[in-house]
């Protein structure tokens, strides 16, 4: 007996019509790249999405066809969010932060028709112009008095003048809910990027439950900052995200400098921001050198890589913002946990509940997270025992679109995120590692993680990285490598001694090398392979 | 081009498997109609939800076959809502203040197979029992030594026996999504009720969207009492909400007069409340009576018939309550808006803002609101321009089960609500009326929700009821009928007078008629029809 209920799809069309109809006067604020704030609506948006439909069936371009863009995060990326996929196109985010060889690979992967661009990647759209034949318009994302003139560009079109040539007058069509809506490569350090394809269905599930109070808990009432990306990870699904609940956004544009964001978040009263560690790091520097203090920042969500719990402690002792921390990833859509304490743990003493909060959380409504070890053997959830994280649910990777082999398909139903992680009795995860990253030593398995949140609580610690070392009769041994904060001093001896009574003697560190700096990936994470390459010769201290 | 995700069915067992993990141990809090106060966890919910489950299978119930229960809010009745419907049976909520004559022939229509029910319901089963001859198992909800015996009711089997001959482990079975789950009887004051028939895809969706913060706002920091009985419009759906927020639930039981509700806030911290309105006045005298305060409710939802604005005046000024007005119906699962203010909308002057809560609010994201002439043409969301509500989306019914006639179909795709309404430019839907309740006077239509919440606010009135009563000249003129408060007087002159300015001249009623009561339905409304009938031919003074 079925239910007798109406059928709609789950649409990425309804959001925008949603926001437009209910909170089209909330407002949408963006640094460009001209260095102005712009200011515009739900509505405006609304609007323009509708002008760029129409911009695409002037084009011609069949449901499905793929429009790429390659640009920061502002309210014209916004418009390009519902305009591609709520007319029935796919849109392709790029990350400009890969290599152009990369990139045009991918546009000609994903087979781009469109690409739209900011002004910023005039050099970058050079570089790989010639290499995507089948993209038969690029537009880049300006007024027509600021367009570049280059005779290796020819058919440059200006994205204001495109869609101002066209009505905003349509129709969004009826589109079924397993439709694909967007895509986004992964940053995969090995091999062709993979790209995961996102339907209506996936994206409209994953904004009810990451807008729920215990996740980040959106409200009209918020002013939302998304300091991570659109280009990467669907911006945590903030653009969707936000026009369920009528956020105010304020977008960054490329300005991710602590003073900037600082600037915008005191101006446009943001109660919200969300990033990445390495972010939050030079905002709090920033507020720090400065004697500044937050006065409507209430709430952060910090996610793309494990937040140290010295950063937690800063935000929520020091500036009484609370850490939400979360944990995702491209093929989760991507928002699997976000660390929200339950009513019990709010009684705790602060030093507790910052070791809780140094947990990624519990797996939103929707999807099932679930440890597995070697043989493929549930785990319990007992909080110590750690294994193959494994995910499940309606915004999980089924499988990548046209994959170069089938070694990454799921196993059982279950997708494998390549994270090693602890689930204790609350279901709160903790990741303890990448796969990848874990350190044997002597047959027992370290966390790169646990020894690097060690040394960032030191205060001459500015960034920290543990990488395995070969080592003749252990098998590995873990060195942290380190930045030390401008002007600040710390020895080799000092740093190893921080670690007595943190973690078992075994587990400590052999070794301390100082770098100026730490290589970052294309999407603000360590890059550890670099960092193994590079340091394939360091000789570990005689102990 | 199809997306790439997971496919997995939006399932009732998915909600009660995530409140198992993930905040198995938040209360639920049963007054009992034994008198006593019960307290249990989600995880030991979904533990007796699966002893049910193999129950069912013992019973050889077919999947979807219908279940009935005839029962308070309550720990076991929730246990039913999870094990009958997450075991892909047809959960069949009775209203037990229908005439028992409508409820056994509800009970045949829906061909209950088995029937659970309180003890405090034998009288009413008593009176069905032979009427209903498909029924196989009657279950009384109580443990064996407290099974009623009666000669006249053979084969009454206790439910804590029952459930507890069989194991808890049970796995769920995987459900088309778009089968039924549930139903629901309306209360059709003409013809036979008709029956809404839920599917577990409306369910969740519907459980997402009231949850959000800017619907009911729900997160694992709540304590929930829900005075909307479970028997009738799923408790406005809080069962389903409070599994993915983690909610601790207090369930007041049949004890809805205002001592107990308060005493039940207070020792179990109760945050959110919601009701109908006739339930908080009985609560809000209590608490002015006595000279009590709430020290930990912070929010209630009031829906089910419009709230007076002098009650949210009451919650939100007097009490620093914050009044969530609502509306909805069995027809929309049955939440269709939540009236929760806008930013700049919290900045208005309190009597601004009272204006603004009086409204029932915002359509959820995931279902649309219109208003439409007579003739069918679309009306502008203005504030002032006013015609039929109809409503479209994810939970709202596509056509009732097994109609008597075809009569109640929808209207080029949309739900004729039967309410007439504003909706203005921010899409706060505001219902004037009943299309039926309306009275048209001299051409002109009065509204006549608008005229009672006016007596409402005079301090000597309890409740007020208006309908109009036949006019030779000018068709129709409104009469305000009025229960007085305990001790409080007040004058048919006095009344009127207060009346002058608040509204048109023509508008104020004609009369005034004091009663002792006025007549409510089954669920918690004023029953007009009755009204109608008993002042039919009262006579309206000249003037």
């Amino acid at each position: 007996m079925l239910g007798l209920m109406q059928r709609h799809s789950l649409s990425i069309s309804s959001l925008i019509d949603f926001a437009e109809r209910q909170h089209g006067d909330a407002e949408i604020v963006s640094r460009r790249v001209e260095g102005d704030l712009h200011r515009t609506t739900w509505a405006a948006v609304a609007r323009r999405a509708r002008q760029i439909a129409n911009g695409l069936e002037a084009f011609q371009l069949a449901f499905s066809d793929r429009v790429g863009t390659i640009a920061w995060n502002g309210y014209r990326h916004l418009e390009l969010y519902y305009g591609v996929s709520a007319s029935g196109r796919v849109l392709h985010t790029v990350n400009p932060r890969l290599h152009p060889e990369q990139i045009a690979w991918i546009i000609n992967h994903a087979e781009d028709r469109v690409v739209c661009f900011e002004t910023t990647f005039l050099p970058l759209v050079k570089a790989i112009y010639k290499e995507c034949p089948k993209v038969k318009h690029w537009i880049v994302l300006c007024e027509a008095d600021r367009m570049p003139t280059d005779d290796d560009l020819p058919g440059l079109i200006s994205y204001e003048e495109w869609i101002n040539s066209h009505s905003d007058q349509y129709r969004w069509p009826e589109i079924d809910e397993y439709a694909a809506s967007s895509m986004c490569y992964t940053s995969g350090t090995t091999g062709h990027p993979k790209a995961v394809v996102y339907s209506h269905r996936s994206t409209v599930l994953h904004a009810y439950a990451s807008a729920l109070p215990n996740a980040f808990g959106l409200s009209e009432r918020d002013s939302v900052l998304p300091a991570v990306p659109m280009f990467h990870v669907n911006s945590w699904g903030l653009p969707y995200s936000t026009a369920i609940a009528g956020c105010k956004v304020v977008f960054p544009g490329p300005g991710l400098d602590g003073k900037s964001l600082y600037e915008l978040m005191e101006s446009e009263g943001v109660t919200l921001a969300a990033g990445v560690p390495t972010v939050w790091q030079g905002l709090l520097e920033h507020v720090k050198q400065n004697g500044l203090r937050f006065s409507t920042l209430n709430r952060t969500v910090v996610g793309g890589a494990a937040c140290p719990p010295a950063m937690i402690q800063v935000f929520q002792e020091g500036f009484g913002v609370e850490v939400l921390h979360a944990w995702g990833m491209t093929e989760l859509s991507p928002i699997g946990t976000v660390c929200s304490l339950k009513n019990n743990q709010l009684n705790l003493p602060p030093e507790e509940q910052v070791k809780l909060r140094a947990k990624q959380g519990r797996a939103l409504y929707g999807i099932e997270l679930e440890i597995f070890d070697e043989l493929g053997k549930l785990l319990p959830h007992d909080g110590k025992a750690y294994g193959s994280l494994m995910a499940r649910g309606h915004w999980v990777v089924g499988e990548y679109f046209r994959p170069d082999d089938l070694s990454s398909s799921l196993v059982n139903g279950w997708f494998p995120t390549g994270d090693v992680a602890t689930i204790d009795g609350d279901g709160f995860v903790q990741i303890t590692d990448r796969n990848k990253d874990m350190i044997k030593s002597g047959g027992e398995w370290i966390s790169s993680i646990e020894i690097e949140n060690i040394a960032m609580a030191h205060p001459s610690v500015q960034m920290a990285a543990c990488i395995g070392i070969k080592h003749p009769k252990w098998d590995e041994r873990p060195i942290i490598c380190v930045v030390k904060r401008p002007g600040a001093e710390v020895t080799r001896e000092e740093l190893l001694a921080f670690y007595e009574g943190k973690v078992s003697k075994w587990q400590i560190p052999d070794d301390v090398v100082f770098l100026d700096s730490i290589p970052m990936g294309a999407t603000g994470k360590m890059l550890k392979t670099k960092l193994r390459e590079h340091l394939i010769n360091h000789r570990l201290p005689q102990t």
